[in-house]
């Protein structure tokens, strides 16, 4: 499978956030989440670089 | 290998701008693409939505 795991930085940490994403989906007021279980999650924040051969997506605060 | 293909959408036309992406990185003014060949790629738009079990970057123009 080829999902990624979400990670969100604050102060130069990384968090996981939500692994094995699926769907990625900007909003107005923030970026949608779906894993591949179907589970939901909406962040506020943004994509700051995903790199889809790591499986990386970083996301920051907005 | 996991790497998606980015399409950008027009008119409800769906054209592929580059294959095998490895890196997604919004800029300022647009988003910038690079596949596993190391090859860049700078578009002006952004995310509409990314489902990497389908391997498939939707872009729109921004």
């Amino acid at each position: 499978m080829c999902e990624a795991n979400a990670y969100f930085i604050k102060d130069g940490h990384e968090k996981v956030v939500m692994e094995s994403v699926d769907i990625l989906k900007p909003e107005d007021d923030g970026i949608y989440l779906e894993n591949i279980f179907r589970e939901g999650l909406k962040i506020r924040a943004h994509v700051k670089e995903m790199n889809l051969v790591d499986h990386r997506i970083l996301l920051v605060e907005d």
